[in-house]
C-alpha cells in the first residue's frame, strides 16, 4: 500500500456565515503507517450531519473539548474497512464505526469503535438509523418527549435522518405522527413510506393553519430539529403539559447574529417543557437503542432513506447542502469501495 | 346588618394593552344573605397579583374555566371573617383563606376555604409568605428548579411576592441567590434584608454585564417572572443541565401582540430545561409547604415585605401599578379592619 496517498478534508478557514467550497481544503498527504497496537482505517462511509457547522467555529463545542484548529481534518462519523492491524480486536478485513473524520484513511488505537457485522444490517445504517441519527430520535423522543398512545407527535426535517425515525417510532408507539418538511416529494415521502399520518410543507402553505389541520387535537410532543418559524408555529398549537424536545436549531446555524426566538407564553399556560439534549450524554441508552431498533429495522417497521454523496470531494458541498435543506434522508459520503455490496 | 351595603370592583371592560381605570366599576349593592349552610365573610385583605392581568382578556383562562364574563366581580384571593355562620366548621368569628373576590363581603358555602389561626402568623401572611406566591417560590425553585447546594440560582421580580422567596429558601438549601429588581431601593432590600447575595438593577446598568459579575460560576437555576430581556440575558449564562421554572411573563401581559422571545440556542447546547408551571396544578405539596415554611417563618429565617394599599376603591391602581413594576413586597388590598392587629 506504499503507493496510495491518503485525502483528507481540512479546515481552511471559519465559516462567516454560510459555509463556502473556499472554508474547506482538499488535501493529499502520505498514507499513515500504524503502530504497535494500532489499526489502519480506510474509510466507506461518512456521515455528514448538521452539527459540524457548530464545529466549524472558533472556540469549544458543546459537547466539551475544543473545536478543531484551521488546517486540521474536517471530524465525522465514518464506517471503516481494517487494512492493516496491530490490534487483535479487529483484525484485518472488519468494519468499525468510528469517528475518523473526513479522510480516506486513518490510523487508531481502536479505542471508541465498534465492530460492525454486515449480515446484519447494511454497513451505511450505523450512521443512520441504526447509529447516532437513530439513537437521537430514540432518546429524544422516548425519553424527552414521553409520548403516550393516542397522543399527537409533530416533528420538524421530518424526511432527515432523526426526524423520520421520529415519526415511525412514535407510531410504534401508537401516537399520531405529523411531519413537516420542505417539499412536495419530501412531504409525499414521509406519509406514503414512512408512514406519518399527515405532513406540512413549510414552504408551500402558510404554516400554522396547515398545521393545525393536521393537528386536530393539538401537539402533545414536538420534536424540534430546526427552529425557527417552524418552532414558532408548533407553540401556537401544544397542549397542555407538552414535552419540546430541543434536538437541533438548523434554521440558524449559519446566522451571524442569533435570532429572536419564540414567544415563550404558550410553555407558561400550558405548562409545558422544553429540553435541550445532545445524543453524546445519552451513551448509556445504546444498548436500549439496538435491543428495540435492531429487530424494527430487520422487521421492516423502519423505512429509512439514503442519500449518498460518491466522493470525499463532494462532501463540503453536499455539507452546504445539507444546511440549506437540500438532502433528502440520510446524508452520507460514500468515500470508498463497499465490498459487502459486491455479494448482493 | 341589615344596612350595610356590599362594594364590588366589577370588570367593565376587556383592557386592550394596559388596563385603565375605567375597565374597573366600583358598585353597591345590598349586603348577600347567607342561606343554609352558607356563611357570610367580610373580606380583610385582597391580594392583588399579575395573573389577574390575563383573568381580564376574553375567553379561556389558562387554569381551565372561562374568564369572568363583563360586570362580573374582579376574582381574587382574599382573608376575611365569618361575620355570621350557618355552617358549623367555619363559626362566627373565624378567619378564613378564600377566593372571594375584590369584594367587601360574599356569602360562601365554605367549599375551598381554610381556617386561619391569628395566633400562629399575622392574616395577610397567609395572602403571600405563607400562601400562593410563597407556595408557587416553593414548589417553581425545590421542584422544578432543583437546587443543588453552592450552585446559583438567579431570580427575576426579586423583591416581589414570590422572587423574595425564591432567593432565600434558595440561601437555605445552600446556594448562591441573585436577584433581579428594578430600583435601588428594591436591590438594597434584596440584599440587606432577604440575605441574596447580589441584585441587579436592570433598569440602571447594562443587564447582561452586571449579571455575569453577580454570577462568576454562571446561571444553573434561573426563575422566571418575567421573560423579555431579562429572561434573554439569563439564557445567555446558564449552564450546562441548567433549570428554568418558568413563573411569570409579567413584562409582556399588557402586550396587544405577543413579542418575540429569546434565541434557544443555549438551551439546546447546554441541555437546559424549560418548564411552565401554575401553582394550582401543586396543591398537592400544600401540607409539605406548610410544614417547611412556617417554621422558617416563625424562626425568622424568611424576611417579607407588603406592600399594602388601603381601601377597595384604590385595588384598581394598585393592579394597575403592580403590572408597572411599581409594587415592592406583596401587593395586598386592606378591604376591611383587621381584628387580630387591634390586640398588638
Amino acid at each position: 500500500m506504499q503507493n496510495l496517498l491518503n485525502r483528507q478534508v481540512l479546515l481552511r478557514n471559519r465559516p462567516k456565515g454560510e459555509p463556502k467550497a473556499a472554508d474547506f481544503e482538499l488535501a493529499e498527504s502520505p498514507l499513515p503507517v500504524p503502530g504497535d497496537g494500532e489499526i489502519l482505517c480506510r474509510t466507506i462511509y461518512l456521515s455528514l450531519d448538521p452539527y459540524m457547522r457548530g464545529r466549524m467555529n472558533e472556540g469549544r463545542s458543546y459537547t466539551g473539548g475544543m473545536n478543531p484548529a484551521l488546517g486540521s481534518v474536517m471530524i465525522g462519523g465514518t464506517v471503516s474497512e481494517v487494512m492493516e492491524s496491530n490490534n487483535p480486536a479487529f483484525p484485518r478485513g472488519a468494519f468499525v464505526l468510528g469517528f475518523n473524520g473526513w479522510q480516506a484513511y486513518a490510523v487508531s488505537s481502536g479505542a471508541g469503535l465498534r465492530k460492525l457485522d454486515p449480515k446484519t444490517a447494511p454497513l451505511s445504517t450505523a450512521l443512520g438509523v441504526l447509529g447516532m441519527p437513530g439513537l437521537t430520535a430514540y432518546v429524544g423522543l422516548l425519553d424527552i418527549g414521553r409520548p403516550k398512545p393516542g397522543e399527537t407527535v409533530v416533528v420538524s426535517a421530518a424526511s432527515g435522518a432523526v426526524g423520520s425515525l421520529v415519526g415511525q417510532i412514535a407510531k410504534l408507539k401508537g401516537c399520531r405522527a405529523v411531519g413537516v418538511a420542505g417539499s412536495p416529494e419530501k412531504c409525499a415521502w414521509v406519509v406514503k413510506e414512512a408512514g406519518f399520518d399527515a405532513c406540512v410543507n413549510y414552504k408551500s402553505e402558510p404554516l400554522r393553519p396547515a398545521l393545525q389541520k393536521a393537528c386536530p387535537s393539538g401537539i402533545d410532543v414536538y420534536f424540534d430539529n430546526v427552529g425557527g418559524d417552524v418552532l414558532a408555529a408548533a407553540l401556537t398549537l401544544i397542549n397542555q403539559n407538552a414535552r419540546i424536545p430541543l434536538c437541533g436549531l438548523i434554521s440558524q446555524y449559519n446566522a451571524t447574529e442569533l435570532p429572536p426566538g419564540p414567544n415563550l407564553a404558550p410553555i407558561l399556560v400550558n405548562r409545558a417543557l422544553i429540553k435541550g439534549f445532545i445524543v453524546s450524554d445519552h451513551m448509556d441508552r445504546l444498548a436500549d437503542f439496538l435491543r428495540d431498533m435492531s429487530p424494527w429495522y430487520r422487521e421492516g417497521k423502519l423505512t429509512h432513506r439514503e442519500d449518498v454523496v460518491v466522493g470525499l470531494e463532494q462532501a463540503p458541498q453536499a455539507l452546504i447542502g445539507l444546511l440549506r435543506g437540500r438532502n433528502f434522508g440520510k446524508l452520507v459520503v460514500k468515500v470508498g469501495e463497499d465490498p459487502t455490496l459486491k455479494s448482493c
